[in-house]
């Protein structure tokens, strides 16, 4: 199964492909979309779409992963992200792709064990995991990578209660 | 001047087209686009764009003015609501339509001339500039025509200003 795995924003969106198959994780492409600060906000978001549209193209992902929004800080820089969150996702909303939200405590606690990791712990078992030689950069690339796995690894965990649900009531 | 006016929100999105020739206002076409609460939102996104796309194409506004959000109340219905919003816009946004957005405050002074007006005031202002018999329902269509009255009222004052600066530059 591939695995998009995307971090949102409207300056920087990082994006993740991951091929997971029977618990292994392999690399197929990592990157950002972004969109210069003097840009107006609405043609940014033209930018995004046409990317990811282009992006989920050529990747073809199954499904997608995604971090979930919430804010205390910057409201306003909040809703101008939570605007370019629905237009990142709109390519693969068009192509009914099933799309998963997951929180940052979801993420580090599942590739870590502990939801308040480090980010440089999480990006050093993302790149063990990956089984790369350098940690991925920027950031919102390692994010987004880390987004994809934390939902390769829940896939698992379902399969796995299924099995068991099913064995229990055989 | 043909201007499209938005009430963004994924249950209902209020709309109205009005057109606006020398400080005088027709309407053109009012409603909403709603989503059942039961559907994934995902797909609610989906049906918005679609909706606004037919919406856009058909009527062929010239320019778009769209409410400004602000939370201080529900940040989580908030986070759904600029979401939502972003997918609202980008069908003119691809059609490269100049896009305006109006605070509340803003709509209410410049149609009542009062930024803390009751809602059923404005509504009535909104009929009479548009010699309707009874005030648009429901609201979130209303507040949609209230929104593309006020960009039309706004580039009405710019118009006069632009003159008044060319007369007293002469």
């Amino acid at each position: 199964m591939r695995i998009m795995g995307i971090d949102p924003g409207y300056g920087i969106v990082g994006y993740g492909f991951v091929e997971y198959d029977h618990g292994k994780f392999t690399p197929v492409k990592v990157g950002t979309i972004t969109t210069p600060s003097d840009m107006e906000f609405y043609k940014r978001l033209r930018v995004i779409y046409l990317d990811m549209q282009k992006l989920i193209e050529h990747y073809r992902p199954d499904e997608i992963a995604v971090e979930k929004l919430f804010f205390n800080t910057n409201i306003t820089t909040g809703i101008d992200v939570a605007q370019a969150r629905g237009v990142t996702l709109l390519p693969a909303v068009m192509m009914n792709l099933p799309i998963y939200d997951y929180t940052p405590l979801q993420v580090k606690s599942s590739i870590t064990g502990y939801g308040y990791a480090e980010k440089k712990q999480v990006q050093e078992m993302v790149r063990s995991m990956l089984h790369l030689a350098n940690i991925i950069k920027p950031d919102d690339a390692a994010d987004a990578m880390a987004i994809a796995i934390t939902h390769g690894l829940s896939v698992n965990t379902r399969r796995l209660m299924e099995k068991y649900d099913k064995s229990i009531n055989k």
